[in-house]
């Protein structure tokens, strides 16, 4: 394989630090925290998928909308008074607070060093995500991070969430560095797999301790923060 | 909307019931068996999304194959040891007789009664599922229901899964009866609203007592067991 000239990361949960989420959830719904910030995720990801292989992606609507919708879902699996006393509840104003955080996400500790060190190889650097470009746009500066991005490419254009290929091939348009000379990097194993599999060289970020999936096909390197972009790039 | 010609039922936990393998799976991983059922579901249903997402379907492999791999990464995840210790540890045997138990599945107390019912009423009856033609002609005649479904349907001839259109599009085509002239039943909430957007009059079996997810569709009807279909039909 070429070495990468390119590094493309995924934002949610490998840039930006999702898990904090759960701090404020378990304050909002005791003993809950961690189940509610689990179940919240899951389903705004399921609620990607189910948009994007229905109706060829009719219904598709903004990242941010299927983060709301899963808050929703998730507030009403956990607590079921939810489910008819919202408004006189006070679940409007949890809702509310969480995605409030959530639009306000911390970098990972190793987030600014790791992107120094590419700017510093010489790499293009850029974020290819299901987020629409206002909540990255807002996330982006939150952590401080404009200055050492290239390219913040959202899939909203294709209307279609990764893992559609339309979505991965937004990143060597914008870059102008194909697929096989770019490292794709991210904490999804999900995404990992199908961005190996659309022809990136890919990096799954194991912040988790998990299995990788099941399907027949490995990303090039297993690692465990995003320092592991470096030691890749060192390395190839 | 017009009296209904046809029911079409999902299948695996629909009219067969999935979570009896919760108790087998409580057997070999104490303390575990219903987070490995859960676990495993999930992980099999993410998978149909990822393939149908990623390159149109290129990596197609039956559902059989992908509830196999399901299981696999379920076993994994939850016992760290199974990654390093696959054959010596005892985890084949403990997958085979997993595997084994999903293919002789029963079906939910109430199925016979209300296939019955539709036969009485002279309607088409059929299932469309994810499954392959193989394990579904295996569940079927396990739960004794060949005699009482006129069409058996799985979506492997357009190898995408649900909720990919062309897979609910099955259905019309081999029933003869429009999708706006058709029941779908599905205990999958992700599964009724999808089918509600492809144009079915939907039912969801909504037995976890689950809320629906929150995407701004809701089906037809909600009921709580396969009861509800004769009730829907009888009130249409």
């Amino acid at each position: 394989m070429k070495k990468p000239r390119a590094v493309l990361f995924d934002a949610y949960g490998t840039l930006f630090d999702v898990y904090s989420i759960a701090l404020l959830a378990e304050q909002q719904f005791p003993g809950q925290g961690q189940r509610m910030a689990t179940l919240w995720r899951d389903k705004q990801i399921e609620y990607t998928r189910l948009i994007t292989t229905s109706n060829h992606g009719a219904h598709y609507r903004p990242f941010w909308e299927l983060t709301q919708a899963a808050l929703r879902y998730t507030i009403k699996a956990i607590e079921p008074r939810a489910r008819t006393e919202w408004d006189a509840g006070g679940f409007e104003d949890k809702h509310r607070a969480l995605m409030g955080q959530y639009r306000h996400l911390s970098g990972f500790p190793e987030t600014r060093a790791v992107l120094t060190g590419l700017r510093e190889r010489g790499l293009k650097t850029g974020i290819l995500s299901n987020g629409d470009p206002e909540m990255l746009g807002i996330s982006v500066r939150s952590a401080g991070l404009e200055a050492l991005l290239d390219h913040v490419i959202s899939v909203e254009p294709v209307r279609l969430f990764k893992t559609a290929p339309e979505a991965y091939a937004l990143g060597p348009a914008a870059t102008g560095v194909p697929a096989s000379e770019t490292l794709f990097v991210s904490s999804n194993s999900w995404d990992a797999l199908a961005a190996t599999w659309f022809g990136y060289q890919t990096l799954w970020v194991n912040r988790q301790n998990a299995p990788f999936e099941e399907l027949g096909v490995l990303p090039h390197r297993i690692g465990h923060s995003l320092r592991d972009v470096l030691a890749y790039l060192d390395a190839a």
